[in-house]
């Protein structure tokens, strides 16, 4: 089996995104704001939306199941107040939900917040709850710049974040470290804003000792971890300089990195730095980057040509990137599976 | 010969720092504010801090030249305002100009800009211009972010940047794009901040056509690039979503990357996804990274053995990476060297 561990709803119906419009609309003049009830999109459209497009991409390329959560960019977190966000995410993590109902062979759930720029984070416990519990989510994003590109929150590592945490381990779900829209103009959203961040937070864990903390706790830090793969003896030395453990021991039990690089050498580079049991199998699909790279013909973000090209991996290695590490670091889907009898 | 074009003063006699910190008290209590006459550090200091650090390494390593420039995270231009950054520029300028005039075969000054937040890029001219011409320096180091992390100023493709970038065509010296010490607590200063702003500024380029305006602006991205190479595949894929030209013809003869990257996989991917006349051999020593690397005995940091050990360049390719795209690239540099008959 291959999953996806990292598939966003960038497809969803024209009106999710006009709900969100009279949404914002209604932060000016609250007669324009729509109830939870008024965006009305049906089994069908739903249908539609993902087999001409993700589930048709899937089986053309091999994958079998998505973990699939709102689209990232259109979180954005910084819009509004915690009300805001808390009524966009419970209607964006219900159409996830839908999609995983009627596509229950290829698609699993994962929940966004309703974080808010200021706001403690043990505010969104309650919406949490709901997507596990209700929904059957198996993880969550977490986003650790609500504020969209100007860096308002603590780090990663303070202890604001600890009652997620709690909760994150409670669950046995992980999280999916990803940031939205940048509002600001010096970060482009998905060329710098994303990388950036990945490559933040790796470094806000590597300083503290988080780990120590929630021994069992899972950050999975998305596109291959930022800059940090590619800097993997800088951030040795900095563990060293810092008189940290070895990364193995100070972070690799606990962080993980997907495989959305979108290039052959980054993906070489990715599974010989990174030890492959911390590696899972990602493609953002639909996302960021969508054309056909003319070097090779294919699309940029059909990762699974990359993994299979890696002539250094073996058939367990590659088992481990595909299907292996996902059943252990998403707990919950590994159990829904063995339900299943897969 | 091998010029490493990233070299900061980090070495310099503790006398700078004790200048800094009256400025800074200075800043609250004008009582206290030093005099650039105040700072008193002799030749001999001087030498001395230079031959026991960076002077040895470079003869131990096979070095011959660095383009050296003040220490990047002293360079804390969000303290103060523009008289603080002012002053204090110029104190570390003249103190890389006085290494480089004590052992001209070696050292050759770049200079850092006297920016603040929030204050017009074009009051940094007279530092420039002084630089340049009475201390022959032959670069610069252009912050991004004065601010120190929390990004307030336009991106480098604004008009109010263009001032200063008139003057670099007109000295044709390249500026090195480099941030300072992170006052955000999210950033960790070597271990985040350093890197994101090298994505941060190539993507910015990027978007942008800023090199249609200046055809013979060159910026050099330290540390390797920050993610850029690492993520060749998604750069070259957003360029292809923003209907910009193919990354070569768009950003490759104007961005230049240096070697900054601590370990064989990273220079391996580096010199086979960037052509090879758009990297610079660099190794910012002694610098953030000083520790020895415990899976090779080297030191991190000792850049050319992983330059040396890509059996996939060639002795020409080496020299371009080692000389050749150094005197390109710093125009001046290469005459400074012909008039000295190198």
């Amino acid at each position: 089996m291959i999953i996806d561990v990292h598939g966003h709803y960038t497809t969803a119906p024209a009106a999710l995104g006009a709900w969100r419009d009279l949404q914002i609309a209604g932060l000016k003049d609250p007669s324009k704001a729509p109830r939870a009830a008024d965006l009305r999109i049906s089994d069908d459209e739903l249908r539609e939306s993902i087999e001409t497009n993700q589930l048709r991409k899937m089986k053309e390329r091999g994958s079998d199941l998505t973990i699939f959560s709102p689209r990232a960019s259109f979180m954005a977190h910084h819009i509004g107040d915690f009300e805001t966000s808390s009524a966009w995410a419970a209607v964006c993590n219900e159409l996830c939900y839908r999609v995983a109902q009627l596509f229950p062979a290829h698609f699993v759930p994962a929940a966004m917040l309703p974080q808010s720029p200021g706001v403690a984070p043990a505010t969104c416990i309650p919406e949490l709850t709901r997507c596990v519990e209700q929904y059957g989510n198996v993880g969550i994003n977490l986003n650790p710049d609500p504020s969209g590109g100007h860096w308002t929150s603590p780090p990663l590592t303070d202890r604001s974040w600890y009652p997620l945490y709690e909760k994150m381990v409670e669950y046995d779900i992980p999280a999916m470290i990803h940031v939205s829209t940048s509002c600001n103009a010096c970060f482009h959203t998905t060329g710098a804003h994303y990388l950036n961040a990945d490559t933040t937070a790796f470094m806000q864990c590597l300083t503290g000792d988080l780990f120590k903390d929630f021994p069992t706790l899972k950050f999975l830090i998305p596109h291959g971890g930022g800059a940090v793969p590619y800097h993997w003896g800088r951030f040795r030395g900095l563990a060293q300089e810092l008189k940290k453990p070895l990364l193995d021991e100070h972070l690799l039990n606990n962080i993980f990195f997907d495989t959305c690089v979108y290039h052959q050498p980054g993906i070489d580079l990715l599974t010989r730095v990174i030890p492959v049991k911390n590696i899972l199998f990602a493609s953002e699909m639909i996302g960021a980057v969508r054309g056909i790279d003319p070097t090779t013909g294919h699309h940029y973000d059909d990762t699974r040509r990359y993994i299979e090209a890696c002539a250094h991996l073996s058939d367990e290695e590659r088992f481990l990137v595909y299907e292996g590490n996902a059943r252990r670091v998403f707990g919950r889907l590994h159990r829904q599976l063995q339900a299943k009898g897969l």
